[in-house]
């Protein structure tokens, strides 16, 4: 059945493998009248492409976008906006010998019992170039956030053990290391941990946290539609991602209710805030107006030029050697997927959001009607 | 825009709020011959119902539950079914005053934000009551489950600092308790450490578990759909749920592609298994025939005896005390929740999964071609 | 797989069988603030209420809509409306050799082919008495169009061979007839035609027309979601609809561009009108601001009192004679449920069509920031 | 909101406008293991090119479709199925004035109305050929339907005041004439028509009928997404279709009962079968084994060479005179079109029936457990 498709107001519809033609993505439902052009999604794409950093395969690949669709004298038509990003550099010889096996943390094994057989040249579907859709409509999702003076800011917030806290961190220092970790000395602890697992043939995980800045309050559809709820989809359905947290997430299990509950209060302003942020941005599932915090919880690699113990497709136990350089961390080019996610679900709620009130709607048609 | 419609083909639709006439749910997408009668939901409804033990709330309901439509002569038809809960037992009076000011941890803010008023009687909506549609749906899903062979079991792992591991436990433990917890002596400690906590007018957190046996192998629909995220997001829409992990969660963040990978081997019976289940029997978006396994961490009661300091409707700081006796935990009648919330999610993808293959299909409507 | 289910941002899901406990909707999706009481949804139930008239079937059912939930101090709050009409006066016993057979016209067959057997009672879930959920939804729809100046008006444009012209007709005169034809000496006639038909033992058909004014241009959703095609799908899911046009209909396929096409033009107050409406006030598969003009096609009813041919469970053709008295004609009472799936329809489509453009986007959460 | 996504099970999202890079769909949910290459998919492209006669503009584009992704070695992987079309071919200043005014019969006017301004270079994305993807999607769901046994077959029923009897063609007549008429003598008769009109520079409609053989009873999702509801959706998406008829139609509204319903009866093979047709193989929503029987009206081509009048963007109004040749009659291209958008529903439907029985789906997973 249909899982390629993302989006109640704001849908997305994916395509493309690893070694296919290239990826794309069809964005039906953007607005009508919003600025845009192809140097705003390749932005974006650079920031997810292959072959800029030690840490990322070699792999020189343009990731050229081009706009199919929906787009006319610079702006969007509100019709649909078709994206194209053609493969290039792809050498399906590399993988002949891994259609016969299933290799450990990869989904070879989960696709030939669903579908009954895989494109196996580079994971097909289930590569992580699958992320280039994503980030693609990601780009066009923020453009429109930025219209509403609203941020997604995703950063790596640890790489095995380093660990780094947002409030010592200067965001933009995130663009200024291949980590995008905003605290430049921590970056470099985590470089060397890098590069000494990477030197025994092995890979490692971490953390990203992203913060939405400007939401405005009231956003997010009770009771399965919360807003937390989709964010934990969202960010889970990256491959890789093995936990979501919102505000402070498992710590609050050992919390008593009077500290981790947060006061409201009004400011000098009057202005109504709350005085702590352990909620994370989001109450009974609507964003109660503060920073909206989360965190993916990104798993090592799974290809490792280590030797692993598998098994083939003539029922045999082997062992297996990943050939081909990988990247030893996935956490760094996720980020800005972590940040397309969570700004493509933002958008589709803030549209959700616009038919909540019957005063508002009834206003709404008077402005404009004729 | 609607929001309390969850599921594709397995679709529930629930209302209800604390104070209004009751609570109900309509399941559009049960297949028709299952057997059903209200016996089966309520014993499902009885692992939420307050009252039952010193940790729960005095009230004594009943919640009893009444199937409107569906079930004709002891099965299902294939028609929707609604069930409701008729409320009882409801004071609004002890409400009158939360009227007037927003409870921290609470949805009251955020509602008034999204839709301009709220019902303030018992929280309206974002009561923790609305969980019994959740429930009575997700009776009819694990009757679906049972006949498939798939169980699921959910545990209170941990309660504050008090945590067991699910290898130590004897899942028959969990229904000895008033916690849900399946290891009787961690359980007593537990209790000991709620009622300190309550002595303080405080409340405490924790983590339920929840494992899934008896899947098949390809259940998921990538890249969105996918199994994990559809969980993620089933489970943290959840009130007072914080933070969802699959497998070995946040934990993998911390190792190594060589520690976190599960290999892959045939057993005696040359049957394929994973040697280990970091992954928490999900591999690429998609199940790999091995258990099941999440986490969902959750918030300590927000309504607390303490005096809290928040702001009113009139622009004032105020200090507030909550009156009235609360759930000093929500963990154990949360456990319930989070199975039917699995059960209902697992359900849906079993139905989508069944149009994967082209064989698969044809095979299908031969076989029932009058 | 889930079929109870209707519209995307304002979302119904129904209930019920003829000779079960009663039916019901729920509505998901509508916004707070709008003014509800059970007397508005009666009104509109009353028009589709049997025993009203020598032409519908005398059990007289209260057919007594209760709200139960979603509305507080009588206005709705924005989550889900839960309406209940509990059946009465059902008697079970008549049906019990309906089991046995198909009765030609009817879904017997189709259902136990589709669930493996069915509730036979009243015909189940296919009884002409499901759409009182549909219209105690309507009922809602049409006092949110109310609020935007609104209006859709349904009525009998033909019964048998007695057609009506609208220009010729007076809106008031529908309600003065039990055949809502607000042509009075056409109803008469109509009248005697039912009657003839009646006492052979036969039913009729006709034509229902729904004309909608004050509709706001460019509401739709190009290319599959467009606005006729919406209505088509709301109006033919009606049972006993056969057809659907829009504007001339089938009339077109014998005419030429020239006739065919309507004139835009600038009228003396400088407003853009169409000149003709061949069109039915649809452009392209959007509202173009003039009146929306759709027709049904209602058969005639399938339940007659005249000996039928037909097959039994047992492969046998056996002859039946229906007992009972059936109404000798569905269309004045299915035309408000004309109106309602066409209001329901609408309020859908007004709601989608508030993203079209980024800038009334930005206008809108302009105004609403805090 | 989006609106170029259709189906549930079986999905397809649609982009493209007539002047921009070209035509795409991308069909999400096509199972795995269906042999699938252009070629197949040509052949349909190939019947709604236009350029193949008299009828139909001159303009030789090649629409040569490009699979971009979802085939492996030759059969479809089960994953997204991107299709392309590139534009050639396309002369935009031929459209230069167009952008002023609102061409009668066209979307000009109720675009701009919805998103404010609009891509006028040759309608846009309310072009005709917007119908390319549609037709792409309907060769693969063909494919599906072949498997299965199933026939979609359409055919001009009339143009203008020739009409034709299903009983008295032969099928394989269809393709060959420019007219899709499977009455070689009635097309001829037609084509005069035809042609007598274009020398007027006027232009005709027509009906086309399509007929479903094969369809296994019990196909369809009551109550709103009943399975002729869902077909009158499919077809009245079509641009230029006003109205649409399932079996006998809008003639079934000047029946009586008795002559109306079709009597079940068994055959000499005791199989069941109904000994008429007038239900249009359709019952309750759902299939009845018997032929699904459907027509669809189609307006004259709203292009024509004749002056009109109407009105422009600076509040005049004007006559016009539209340049450039256009087909005189849409309706046969739109054969295949009308065939396609069946084919995708009854895809999307016979996926959905899967799910219908309990007793099958355990049977479904008993087969296919590891």
């Amino acid at each position: 059945m249909s899982g390629s498709i993302y989006g109640k107001c704001f849908t997305i519809s994916t395509w493309g493998e690893s070694h296919g033609e290239g990826y794309g993505v069809v964005i039906d439902g953007c607005p009508a009248g919003l600025p845009l052009d192809e140097s705003q999604i390749q932005a974006y794409l650079k920031r997810r492409k292959p072959g800029q950093s030690k840490f990322s395969t070699p792999r020189k690949e343009e990731d050229k976008v081009r706009i199919l669709s929906g787009v006319f004298e610079g702006k969007t038509t509100g019709t649909p906006i078709s994206l194209i990003v053609f493969n290039e550099n792809q050498r399906s010889s590399d993988y002949s010998d891994i259609a016969s096996y299933y290799r450990p943390g990869h989904a070879d094994y989960t696709y030939d019992m669903k579908y009954g057989f895989r494109d196996y040249r580079g994971g097909g579907r289930s590569s992580g170039r699958e992320t280039i859709s994503r980030v693609a409509a990601g780009a066009i999702a923020s453009a429109i956030l930025k219209e509403l003076g609203i941020t997604v800011y995703a950063y790596t917030k640890s790489i095995g053990p380093v660990t780094i806290e947002y409030q010592k961190c200067r965001k933009e220092f995130s663009m200024q290391n291949p980590l995008y970790m905003p605290d430049l000395e921590a970056a470099k602890k985590a470089e060397e941990y890098i590069m000494e697992k990477q030197a025994e043939n092995d890979s490692v995980g971490g953390v990203i946290e992203c913060i939405v800045t400007g939401m405005p309050p009231g956003i997010g559809e009770p009771v399965f539609d919360k807003l937390d709820a989709a964010l934990a989809k969202a960010v889970m359905s990256i491959g890789a991602v093995k936990g979501v947290e919102i505000g402070d997430g498992f710590q609050v299990t050992t919390r008593t209710g009077s500290e981790n509950n947060d006061p409201f209060a009004y400011d000098q302003n009057k202005r109504l805030i709350k005085l702590t942020n352990h909620a994370g941005g989001i109450l009974g599932g609507l964003s109660d107006g503060s920073e909206i915090i989360l965190r993916a919880a990104i798993k090592p690699t799974a290809s490792i030029g280590r030797p692993q113990r598998t098994a083939n497709k003539n029922n045999e136990n082997i062992e297996i050697q990943i050939v081909g350089r990988h990247d030893p961390i996935i956490v760094p080019r996720a980020v800005v997927v972590v940040e397309s996610m969570v700004a493509i679900t933002l958008v589709d709620f803030l549209f959700q959001g616009m038919t909540a009130r019957m005063d508002r709607i009834k206003e709404f048609y008077n402005l404009y009607k004729q």
